[in-house]
């Protein structure tokens, strides 16, 4: 997983915090017990934001948009039209978790954060985005991990706390195809997604309040374990998944507004996903 | 409808565009007919968004919120639980037209915009709210007019161009009470909305984006003939219902990113609302 001198630069980065010791020490389940939450205290933002255009980072949900199980995510029903009733309305049954999407907390643990108590404040961040598209071409398993982060902060600068990482695997580019899902003949699913060593870096070492990917999962396709969901969304923090139009906003800068559903009780929903750029 | 002086300068504001003349002229469905469109050209937008705090403008939306029709806008179903599945999950379903929501312009025209289609540039606007709660306190029926925009304009300026214009009516204060729908004794609502007149003068004469309202509809609830949708959104505009909080924003100065849901042929649906003030 390591590539030549990157491991040095690494053991740099954090000789003096013991990161590394840490991460192995933690194992599994321990990482998760440990791992700290979002900060209570929202720094006071009296900032400028730039905005020069808007991106739409959000696929249209229709009932052949790619799901987990492959069933429908929605189906739309039309209980009135404008020809009989005056106004078009239609009725939808929703599966939670589909289209571009956000996991609350609660998604993974019985005590954690519901979609409509996440607030407002950590909904709108700055947005990171890695690109490891190159990577995932060759091996649909890849981890976007530790490496990637600090090879994208050597380039950009160091992460700003609260901000939402996102992964670019190029893999929005299959939505339509099977090769979004990628089942193997044994039925398991190939895609990248995030490494648990670098959800946990991110929440513990940059206090990021937010992951995002373009396939369908934190984790990557083959996972087993869901351990990032389970490290990641188990500290209290959200998570995007099908996210359009990574390759429109830069590595750095962007302003993501997450346009979560404000649904009482909910794991998470379809979202609005509008950076400013 | 008139307050003394103000036909005056109504006069004086528009005597040499003859939009008065024009306005009693236009006639109810001839009105339709000629509403200009919302300008094709997006203009260019490099500018700085100054950004101290974000304000909610969505309701939570539950069983019980309140409804036109007096029906559960949502019910939620678990299809998977943390304990047996390792993740909860719900399905709901979901009445498009239910809490904080947008109205697109398919809702009231079989040709019209499925909420999916409205750009995103069209999402992103400034703000403009117009306090009329005084007088919907006394008058239930109140209809926001031109009278109150140009009264606005007289205090904070001319409203830019594409901007969302949003009646406070102080209604969002009745959710949780019969008060919210108000339905007099023989069942008809009463609560505040716009005029036709004023919808047709924002978009004719300000080129306005969306309109918003805190109560169930654009229309005032005694409406019979729903003249406001069918201007509004017949021209091609988007309108928010259930709109919360917007005590809680300045009158001008704010900018209103509409987290619209990106469902394949919705007339609408619930939002997220957040106002970068
Ligand atoms: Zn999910
Ligand atoms: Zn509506």
């Amino acid at each position: 997983m390591c590539v030549p001198g990157c491991r040095e630069e690494l053991e740099r980065h954090f000789s003096r915090r013991g990161l590394l010791t840490r991460l192995a020490a933690a194992g599994a389940a321990g990482a998760v017990a440990t791992m700290p939450g979002p900060a209570e205290a929202v720094p006071p933002r009296p900032k400028q934001i730039r905005v020069r255009r808007f991106v739409d980072l959000t696929h249209t949900l229709d009932p052949r948009f790619p799901t987990w199980d492959g069933h429908p995510g929605i189906e739309l029903k039309k209980v009135a039209s404008v020809e009989t009733d005056g106004f078009n309305i239609f009725e939808w049954n929703l599966a939670e978790h589909s289209g571009t999407h956000i996991d609350a907390p609660f998604h993974i643990s019985a005590t954690g954060q519901t979609v409509e108590l996440i607030p407002v404040e950590k909904l709108v961040v700055p947005l990171a985005v890695v690109d490891i598209a190159h990577k995932a071409e060759s091996e649909p398993d890849y981890r976007l991990n530790i490496y990637d982060i600090l090879e994208w902060e050597r380039i950009h600068g160091r992460l700003r706390r609260g901000s939402c990482v996102a992964m670019y695997s190029g893999w929005g580019r299959h939505i339509g195809t099977p090769r979004y899902r990628n089942r193997d003949d044994k039925g398991v699913m190939r895609f990248p997604g995030f490494h648990a060593e670098a959800a946990e870096f991110l929440a513990r070492e940059r206090d990021a309040a937010g992951l995002a990917v373009d396939t369908l999962s934190l984790d990557h396709g083959s996972s087993k374990n869901f351990r990032v969901h389970k490290v990641w969304l188990g500290s209290g923090r959200w998570g995007l998944e099908c996210v359009a139009n990574l390759h429109d906003v830069p590595p750095r800068g962007a302003t993501l507004v997450v346009g979560a559903p404000k649904v009482r009780g909910a794991s998470g929903g379809p979202c609005r996903l509008i950076a400013l750029v």
